[in-house]
């Protein structure tokens, strides 16, 4: 009887820019059993280093658009080598293998009921890279078809840890969540101010698309990501107010008749 | 009677960097039938922000040493979410998939008779991520086999406007195409001056490969692409000379005797 | 009688960063025989510029990781166009092409006896990018199951000329052999130093992992890869010490009863 091959399509995302990534590619297609087919892609290796709130929203931004049964690798990890937990997750029909500091915990629970399971480090691994030693293996594992119940004990994982918009006196107060390589600005509203903002005193334009805005005009716009997001137009807004993933910001609000 | 794999080859380039071209690989893997397996090449992301002129030169290089039958997915689209149509284009055996604004244009004409097909942007997509929304699926659609001609009505596509090389006095004016990693600067020069010619006051070494010229000396030569290129032998011609895509400049040329 | 499809692992290295890689892998697709599958993985594009040191270093460290049978094609080739001879290299079961400037033969001999054979520069290729026009295509002969031994003369391949450590006045000599995406140092060291080691009158904290030294502090550590890595935990040392692949350092190391 013709054995059917398997296809597996697994994700990666770090902070490692060039080099690693590959490294964890050639261990899984070591691990690889000869049935397995393997689609790789790659999210973005460019996350700004070691910022975990950067690292989530990618992955909880790619995920939704990957067929079920995907593995998705993350790896943005400050605490390689000591005590925190090694991780492999199921949700909503897909995989995740990472570190246990939250960076899976958005995608996962934005897509179903997360179950998570703690898998060993094993001695031989070194300390500074489970991307390779640790996270790699596992993923091979799962692209095997081995049951994930099997890896390790269920346990609850660390959550992310950022704080949701609210009402501060004279405005919203908000949390860059992640800027894309254009410089656009996404935060984690999920609503847009019912009125006209500035952020840091320069007023922000609402419009449906950036072509919308004139030329280099700041501007807010519901994101292709469902959020809030600050933009220029065919300008950078994480230059112009010199934003990084993880900060707070307040958007001043005018009082109008909503 | 057992179905053959169809295999399709997916070229991808943007000026989105990283993180949504990989969203749009998911929908793509997403729509693909099973019997369909597919290779992705990303053939840059690199593209300077909404450049045109240098997004439709790096897939017009790269796209003549694909097989017949790839598909390329090309977005570079300042102007998504506006009234600029979306489309599927066919010529020499190869597809194309982008916007209408002469990206696909040149790639396309040098390898056969285009024709192109406007695709409708469905309701329910973004107003700023026509790729993830509009271009992945019609790509899936290609890849699984649909017919070209049934995705829309035949259109005529906007051109790309760069106007070619023409003698001016003193010299010869042409169109900076495209800057590579090593800051080569591109033109579009099919065939290289005569006499001795000046860029900025500075002598350019006309020679045939980079190591002929002196360590850091400016030069032009024919590059691989089949136009002249001005490079500095280890060096950056697009930093010394302050270049970018779409720039027109002045090859300064002396008198001479061919 | 059903032909199995052949699985081929091509990794990728350059100097070249984006645009060019791609070309290489159209023209491997082009020549690939139909039963002949291939997994493209980019090793990284981001090599200092023709610097071979560094692209022999990230060679080095990722070929043990990938499967026996992989075909590494590697381009840093300051001296394309010139009589430097062109090499497909078999050593461990896996196989190699590139260049005969010493980029491949650190890997080659990590992991086996190396045999190299010379291949020849078709007459219609470009003098400035053999990537395209003289390595892909032997590294599709390979992946469709060529002999090595019938693609050209056995020659013996230039070395790669790298210093080994030395007990220098005041401390050890080393070669900085690769600054990763974190800008960690990584040296040519096999064992770190008995006695504390100070970088440029900085002091070196010797620790088993990053986070183990304080925010910002410069440490030394047997890194993944087997070597002696300089490195800031959450910095970078590579800008803190102003250094690059290939320069030399002197690790200033106290006097101790080890």
């Amino acid at each position: 009887m013709p054995v059917r091959n398997r296809k597996a399509v697994i994700t990666l995302l770090t902070d490692f820019g060039s080099l690693y990534p590959a490294l964890m590619k050639g261990v899984i297609l070591q691990f690889l059993e000869s049935q397995t087919d393997v689609t790789f892609v790659d999210i973005t290796h460019d996350i700004p280093h070691q910022n975990i709130v950067a690292g989530a929203f990618a992955l909880q931004a790619a995920v939704p658009y990957f067929p079920k049964g995907s593995i998705h690798l993350a790896v943005v990890d400050p605490g390689v080598g000591t005590s925190r937990r090694c991780l492999v997750v199921e949700s909503g029909g897909h995989f995740f293998v990472g570190p246990d500091n939250g960076l899976l915990i958005p995608a996962a629970r934005s897509i179903g009921e997360l179950k998570a399971y703690e898998i060993d480090v094993p001695l031989e691994s070194s300390a500074t890279f489970h991307g390779r030693d640790v996270f790699a293996p596992a993923t091979a594992d799962l692209a095997n078809g081995k049951e994930i119940e099997k890896m390790g004990p269920l346990v609850t994982p660390m959550n992310l840890d950022v704080p949701k918009p609210r009402k501060v006196p004279g405005g919203i107060e908000a949390t860059v969540m992640y800027i894309d390589y254009f410089g656009n600005v996404i935060t984690n509203l999920e609503t847009l101010p019912n009125c006209p903002v500035s952020l840091k005193g320069i007023p922000l334009k609402r419009v449906k698309t950036y072509a919308n805005a004139d030329l280099i005009e700041p501007l807010i716009t519901k994101g292709s990501h469902g959020f809030g997001e600050i933009a220029i137009n065919q300008g950078s807004a994480a230059e112009r107010f010199s934003l990084m993933p993880k900060d707070r910001i307040i958007l001043e609000e005018e009082t109008c008749s909503e």
